[in-house]
């Protein structure tokens, strides 16, 4: 598949995405995501299935999936926008493609278009060597005011 | 728009679920979800906005709109299949409308189609007046076990 | 539902759009799209269901019914942004509802959010009295030239 | 990405769908879809683009790329799934990426997902060297009648 470039990549900003994800508030600190490789056009995250976010049934509870994928469709682009630029994210679809009941979500962000305003992006996560969801949306990048 | 028929709709079902949905897991704890109004293909669910589901821009986290959309696409189907059946939401697209600051969240879910396997429903979340979120999608409804 | 105003709505511009959707170019041409009625954020478009359109089983292809949403989807905006302007569709999802074998295909679109920039609709097709399909999509207004 | 097996598959199914999609009626003749590869859970198929599928601005309208990812989204089934069998489609999304004026559009399917009852699919058109769309989508897989 042609991919984009991105000229204004900047390792700096991917840099110091790294890591947990606390700073993105309160649901992204409840889901405990934790951001493994940043790269040009690209995020893998991660968030370890544990009891409370499970339903009585003892899946997980399907919106941790859709939550997650929200969260990596926005921050895929901050390495590769302006410093002060925004990542809105606009719209996604997903689908379930399996139940999740342990182990870990790794979800792998891919910027598959980028204009200088919006950005179309897939997303895979996969749980116990199987994918358990798949998503493709867009986000609206908003210039830095002057 | 033509709307289907609901001849297993179920008032003791639909009453059981009204209220809080703490019984549906840890996310929908978190997030507080209350069962305002839930009738036969229809239902009205809240989430009251609060500081810890805010982003450090001061904005709603899009994740809770869109788990929460997640939750009532789902839940919707419970009064109108059978008793021990069980909604397994398989796919759905969310279109994000406006920022969300403060106040609550309204989603109205509607089923627009019901098969015996499928539903597609439609979901409406209102803040402050103006839609926040659109949402449409698809649960898959198995059957109790024999 | 909250809908929103439409403070540039042009009588002459939806006057302009009734009837045959000919001028839309071939495909619209091919598929015979009538527009017969063009409000303030809605229109309603109908394919009369013809052999030509049909699977070898009977069934019309549904590529038809994906075509019409898209045709709508963009057409819809017309009457309700500035002269000159262009509306870009930009994404869409759409659920197949039920099978198609003959009558009309009445296609329902409503705008349910409108920003200068974009625009989100909704889409029924109504066939022989139940929903054949269910859409929403965005569309991107671009501001006419200078 | 993790990709399924297709246990399934059927080289002389597939051998029969290479070369031209007008079995599948009206719309795939009017659109001359080709199929150029179809493997084991993926289908590559192209259209030429010609002044008949253009609006009166010049650009392909995007109804034609809508019903090619259609159309390649069931296709792409029928070599994985029983003899007999039928993939309804049931739901895709769509992104526009970019406008398209000449040359031909290739779709590329490919199935993410395949259990005994659905598949998901999905799908990239190119043009001219970039992405012109992108979809995603799930199929319905109906057994043959005993």
């Amino acid at each position: 598949m042609t991919t984009p470039d991105f000229p204004q990549y900047d390792a700096k900003t991917a840099s110091g995405l790294q890591g947990s994800a606390v700073a993105a508030g309160g649901l992204a600190t409840f889901l405990a995501i934790e951001h493994i490789e940043v790269g040009a056009g690209s995020l893998h995250a991660r968030i370890a299935v544990r009891d409370d976010l499970l339903t009585p049934f003892g899946n997980l509870h399907r919106g941790v999936l859709a939550a997650l994928c929200d969260h990596v469709l926005g921050t895929v682009l901050y390495p590769v926008i302006a410093r002060g630029a925004w990542a809105a994210t606009t719209e996604f679809k997903i689908n379930y493609l399996a139940a999740v009941t342990t182990g870990v979500l790794d979800a792998r962000a891919q910027i598959i278009s980028l204009t200088k305003r919006t950005a179309v992006v897939r997303i895979d996560v996969e749980n116990e060597g199987r994918l358990a969801c798949a998503a493709q949306g867009t986000v609206l990048v908003v210039a830095p005011k002057q």
